[in-house]
């Protein structure tokens, strides 16, 4: 078997699982599809027939999730039908029983599949068995991947700062966890962001071989000065304890956001949430609240993000049919 | 601040949280539009245009209720994009988290909120809080309000009794802790319905301050004797303690609308109910199937309410965008 | 009352509630239509129109199910709009509240229910008191019958094997406590199937008189031996105990379809399952995913024949109401 690839064999996005390893031309071509999908805010949301005919299966843990809604969302105002399953792939690892869950589905046929999963390699393993007309998204996997929210941040980045080149992003909290910082690690790289900062305590910081290139802070304070982007990342209060922070007050004293700190950074900065936050733990409510603050804007490109790569992925389908 | 108005700037309906202060012709409009969109049994129910590219986020704290499926059916039926979510809004009041939750979907255009909650005030907060161009309608509020629910009982009284001046109506049951009796209060006062009665057991009678301008009676014979429609509300066992009454079968023996006892009614008087019924507890089967019964027709009329107010609050948003 | 008939007064088919009665001309007319809905794997599947303006509604115990995705998607591909409803119909049956939900949902204008229910008689029930232009499907009811589950298997083989009359097929497994196999039974019945055998420890054979006109195998051995046809069915852990088997990996040795089994059916044999499958107890998975397998293929086919069966309901409702 070949080594596993997102790209079908004409080099066009199949799959997305990962940010890693995208050009910088692939990510870019995707977020101007999204940027041609937003509207002002009150006017109707972009609709296209793009997807008519297209079945899109949503396999999500949990009933109702932000995720799972922009998905919906995306793939409806694109004409497909949605089917939305609650059903832990996981935990069907054993037996090979995830497989006859997918199989099942694109029997019925379902194209696109749409995969949240606390366990890694869910995603790819779904990938590299369904047939060659069927395309898997990741919508969160494990601590590893979250790849439309990468690109959902790249884009906010790119509507506030025009560029990526000359910027300081600092990505502040629990890296060593989080999906969402690997996503914007793997982006950010393929965009040739200026600088790139891990603002987080020792114990929630990434092992020293992870994420080469980027500038590690062990003090907020530190982190965010003359910082043009700043990313702030859920904390679990399980993780607190790793770090030795007894309580959620103690960690937003040491590590929160506050207006206070956010004045070290560069005074147009940009902060940044990929919710759902814990106010006056991570963030400060009227940092989240203040005018800095373009965590609904994120939001907002996440429903476009993910109509550019469903259109993506069945626009290079429909190429490799015809050809 | 100023003080919370349903009504937008130029007065017309913008969200529909409460019936109280609606006028009489701002009601008979409402009952005038959800009539145009019944249709006799069998045939293909109205359908229209009128949500095309309107997304509704159905927010319901179970997962299939005949209010969710109404509300839902209704949205679809006038070709609105549907969002179910299975969120309970009141448990995130604290830290406002209920408002990011409304925050996020907004940012992914969601125009219409339909929430329903166990605890007062939810669909205020959210109403105060979100743009201009999105609306929000209660699915039910506490022990507060029902607006839908209170507006198809006037719909379906008009339909059977042809106006509501001459009219007796008594409303039996736990009035006490019912929004169904508060919308029925609200909108019969608003359409100067000629005597109100509550019917209820000393402990299921509301304070004596509330719903002025009503009979109040402490028998169900002399409660509902000469009334041209029975508006039966249904009982929670928990609340008979409250009343003395030690179970079900007792509750019946003296509160439950029997065939006996609806012939001290008018001749030509309509039963109603909101549903579900307790069978056998508020109401006799006999009864609730009997030719009095106009308890389907409710549920009828409840479909064709809410595309009325759907319909009502986004041509009036587009009213208002337009200006 | 008349006895219940799942036929209009024109004969025509209006419920789907079982195979049992069906001629074999009805049986083929259903599997025609479904043939007609199917599509090569990897294009747009069959879509039409001719569900325009009817709403179906979903009744499942379980958020989701195969055969409820299936029955979904059939609906949507037809223009249907559909309403995903998680009740335990037959909870409900005291007090009549089961005829209440259906009630409901039928004055909201559901024209057709699709009815799974653990417990028996709850979609005849149903069906017997709905109104003339409203249809009832079964989904699975207890273990008595599961028709277009039927009709899938009836489908698959005559994709495969072109006709029934000379075929040997084998139902081999848990015949006793299986919805699978009596409507297997009643279809093959109707098709005139060659040879239908019953392959099964004892204490999962079915009682004595039912089933007449089968042949009963006591090892899987002689039961699949020049077989045709080979459809195994899905054993409960809890029902081995009843067939003195300690543990599922005692029951594969000897009574799963293994590679060397299969040997014993003819060549050209065709093995099916209605899935969920548990690998390695009941079945093989080199057999589940080998040459002999059109597994995949029945899914395929439960979609089409499921868009077959509400399209004739429908078409059939239209005949009356213009008659």
């Amino acid at each position: 078997m070949l080594p596993f690839s997102q790209f079908d064999r004409d080099g066009r996005l199949r799959h997305l699982i990962t940010l890693d390893g995208l050009t910088s031309d692939q990510v870019r071509e995707l977020l101007d599809r999204a940027q041609a999908f937003l509207r002002p805010t009150g006017e109707t949301p972009a609709r296209s027939r793009a997807l008519d005919g297209v079945t899109v299966a949503n396999i999500f843990t949990e009933p109702s999730t932000r995720t799972r809604s922009s998905f919906e969302l995306a793939a409806r105002r694109l004409g497909a039908d949605v089917l939305n399953l609650e059903i832990q792939l996981s935990s069907r690892v054993k037996g090979e029983t995830v497989l006859d869950t997918i199989y099942t589905l694109q029997s019925m046929a379902v194209d696109v599949f749409i995969v949240r999963d606390a366990e890694p390699g869910v995603g790819q393993f779904v990938a590299e068995h369904v047939h060659d007309h069927v395309s898997v998204l990741s919508a969160g996997e494990a601590h590893l991947s979250h790849p439309t929210q990468g690109l959902l941040d790249a884009l906010t980045i790119l509507q506030y700062k025009g560029g990526f080149r000359d910027l300081v992003v600092a990505v502040v909290g629990d890296v060593r966890h989080s999906r969402v910082a690997r996503s914007a690690y793997q982006v950010f790289s393929a965009l040739e962001v200026g600088e790139l900062r891990l603002v987080a305590p020792d114990a929630l910081m990434p092992d020293a071989g992870e994420m080469p290139g980027t500038k590690r802070f062990d003090s907020i304070e530190a982190g965010i000065a003359h910082a043009d982007v700043v990313m702030m990342l859920r904390i679990q209060k399980e993780r607190m304890a790793d770090a030795a922070i007894p309580d959620p007050h103690d960690y937003h004293a040491r590590w929160g956001l506050t207006k206070a700190r956010l004045k070290l950074a560069r005074p147009e900065a940009i902060v940044m949430h990929p919710g759902p936050m814990n106010r006056e733990i991570e963030i400060a409510s009227d940092v989240a609240d203040g005018p800095h603050s373009v965590i609904r804007q994120q939001v907002t490109n996440g429903v476009a993000v993910r109509m550019a790569v469903l259109e993506t992925v069945i626009s290079n389908r429909r190429r490799r049919q015809d050809a």
